[in-house]
């Protein structure tokens, strides 16, 4: 669950000091990047739950990398990292985990509500969180 | 604290199997009523924490209401609340509270960083909670 990242590190109190703030309107085309710091795609959007404000999904683009058009890849929150360093954010994830994974094209964009939301989880559910 | 709202019934388990999410890209134009359901005007955009993900204001724009053009008003996340029924949120504040609210305009976007935040946290601390 997306919730459960209030009580880690990442979300301490650290980052309420420094973090910075990005706009929904500026959130498409940021930087995505492997554990091996290699850039890996973009954000194209993220999925925020409606009434808590959190985003539960980041919605990746991986221009081309796997010979892929247009394929929209949502990933738990959870299985990103901000970087400042890098500007972006880290995806600890292997390639074929990747790969593999559920997506959906540009042109046929599912409801996401829960049930699309467990189908996710449960995919990447299995994987161990960054 | 947008963090705080994680233990309250908003974010309940009702919240967590019923809750739809809603995209970046789609922020934009939904609805934000007054407490009498009227409507006030509209989501600009979402600022959201890098780190956390998690949605801290909302930047409201009022559509001529106030007599204004194109002015931003962000208010924190806590003092909105969404209404299925309505299908946007709902501001539990006092007209008044929000015509003398920090705000900017369309062309000096301030740098959204932790120092403008208090601001806007400052200037709504003063009003109770939805």
């Amino acid at each position: 669950m997306a919730y459960d990242n209030y009580s880690n590190d990442q979300n301490g109190l650290e980052t309420r000091e420094t973090g910075d703030m990005i706009s929904s309107r500026k959130v498409e085309g940021t930087a995505v990047y492997g554990s091996d710091s290699e850039k890996l795609g973009s954000i194209e959007s993220f999925m925020v739950n409606k009434l808590s404000g959190q985003v539960e999904y980041a919605v990746l683009q991986f221009g081309g990398l796997f010979g892929i058009g247009s394929e929209y890849y949502p990933v738990p929150w959870n299985h990103l990292r901000y970087s400042p360093e890098h500007g972006g954010y880290i995806v600890n994830l292997d390639r074929k985990v990747l790969e593999a994974a559920p997506r959906y094209d540009e042109a046929d964009e599912p409801q996401f509500d829960r049930t699309y939301g467990r189908e996710i989880d449960d995919y990447y559910g299995t994987y161990p969180t960054v």
